[in-house]
């Protein structure tokens, strides 16, 4: 089983059957970074049409059974999350109406406060508010996965503490490997494994020491260091594959409409675009030599085979549906 | 199969028991009027609560085999209908949306002329629009039902012949019993039923030859003189059953948002509430009675039971998934 558990193409056609040129099972696709719910109903409306265009590449997934389906029938699974709370707007009712439509990964924060949580760009974090804890519980009870991947440490390690069910950092690396401010600390890490939460390894190159060029060993090396200290079935791919998107995106993603100034997040102004991508990972066919670079590093291939997807499904076999009373 | 396919009532869980002691396996619900989609979706939000609070009682129903359920467990299935198409307002990949939310039964227009189709309200009927003809498209595709019941003639008429799967009128009467604007005359009803559609009838008293003094022999022997000319087949109940609404609720229905005058419908000034029900009908417990007056009309038993539920089930089993190819 082969899954990307996070990526932000400029989908197409072509990325379509890449990813099935590149055997991916199931890509966590993201549908929202700050629009409100009617636009986020559009972006699943604009998904729907591919859906009916693309019937023999692509399907939607709610369950780990229609990932199965995917497989048997050789198509990619496309899971919706949204990498910001802004599609609940201020209402723990849409949190039911988005799952219904398919929602399964919301992040309580990105990057800035939230009415949910603290972004990790923030000054000062006091933790997961008053509507927060109520969407938890939402979130628990509907089967949507807390995603923290943009938000700040004590949040990140409150809603692990509050939610019910497992949650998860979908994107991201070790602080202790690149201490860039959204790579996530061995307590953060830590406070979302052991709760049975998932840990997904990102590719964005402003997450790579030594960026764009970061050695695929050294990425694979990191992963087997993280493994050693958390337990290799935490442990996913969420590359962050931002694939054929102009760079007026990567503004809408960093700046969205809560500013009227330019505001670089992990760009500069010298970098204010989206970096390349390290030459071992250009595109969905690529999967391969990360598995590959993981084997080089001594693991075995059951470990590979989790960390390249047997984990996210499993994961997503507990975390999708109602919770089990 | 016991099912009224429309009720609009003020829900209550007093209402939700009252359907269970009448052994009430399924009721459309009507849940917009004028509503637009972030309107239609919070009405959505509310059943929601509902179902969470009463799940001993009622459940939601997408399709025919939910209805079983609701049945083989003790539950009144509850299916999503809209009487405008205000929900979709001007986007078409809104059916769909909806579709995934629940939504089985959609009017083309109430009253008065919308973007797709003329109400029966309306001086003049064009016909079916450009748009219409997309939506009702659309809606072939995904599995919602076409209802016309308060559009005009031409509308109708040309909806059933446009739309690849048949449609329904779910809750009105024959005009030629009772010559209300809203009774519909035998070449519409035809029109309908020739094609494999359903035709409900309505105890909505403005609906009844003799308003809420209607005797239910008169009533029960208007059914059986359509049944001898439609086809019994094709025809079941739609009892527009609006328990426990105040009056404001039906000035919302006539009046809506598109008017700043007062527009008594149905109704007259001197009338303008909502009428009293016959005594024979007044709630979710009086099935029987109709049932037992649609036997005195010399119904076996397999026609009553047909227009008791049988057939709306049947219609269901059809019309809720997608066109099957």
């Amino acid at each position: 089983m082969l899954i990307d558990n996070l990526q932000y193409a400029n989908w197409s056609e072509t990325i379509f059957r890449q990813m099935r040129a590149g055997g991916v099972d199931a890509v966590h696709a993201t549908i929202a970074y700050h629009e409100n719910f009617r636009e986020t109903v559009l972006n699943i409306e604009k998904w729907n049409r591919d859906f009916e265009r693309f019937p023999d590449l692509i399907m939607q997934a709610r369950s780990a059974a229609d990932v199965d389906t995917a497989k048997a029938t050789g198509r990619t699974a496309i899971i919706f999350g949204a990498q910001n709370p802004s599609p609940i707007e201020d209402d723990i009712g849409l949190v039911e109406i988005l799952h219904t439509l398919g929602l399964r990964f919301m992040q309580l924060s990105y990057n800035n406060q939230s009415l949910l949580a603290t972004g990790c760009y923030e000054a000062d974090d006091p933790g997961i508010t008053r509507m927060g804890r109520q969407v938890i519980a939402e979130m628990n009870r509907v089967g949507m996965v807390v995603d923290m991947s943009h938000s700040a440490d004590r949040s990140t390690i409150e809603a692990a503490e509050i939610s019910t069910r497992p949650i998860a950092i979908t994107h991201a690396n070790p602080h202790v490997w690149h201490p860039a401010l959204r790579n996530k600390r061995d307590d953060v890490i830590r406070a979302v494994t052991e709760n049975g939460g998932m840990f997904g390894f990102s590719i964005y190159p402003h997450h790579l020491r030594g960026g764009p060029d970061c050695t695929l060993q050294d990425f694979c090396e990191m992963i087997a260091r993280a493994a050693e200290k958390f337990g290799t079935a935490h442990l996913g791919l969420g590359t962050d594959l931002c694939q054929d998107q102009p760079d007026s995106v990567v503004e809408w993603m960093r700046v969205g409409r809560w500013t009227k100034q330019i505001d670089y997040g992990e760009g500069s102004a010298n970098n204010p675009g989206f970096p390349p991508m390290p030459d071992w990972f250009k595109d969905n066919r690529d999967f391969g030599n990360i598995a590959a670079g993981l084997r080089a590093t001594g693991m075995d291939e059951a470990e590979v085979a989790g960390i390249m997807g047997g984990n996210w499904y499993r994961f997503y076999r507990d975390s999708f549906g109602p919770a089990s009373v």
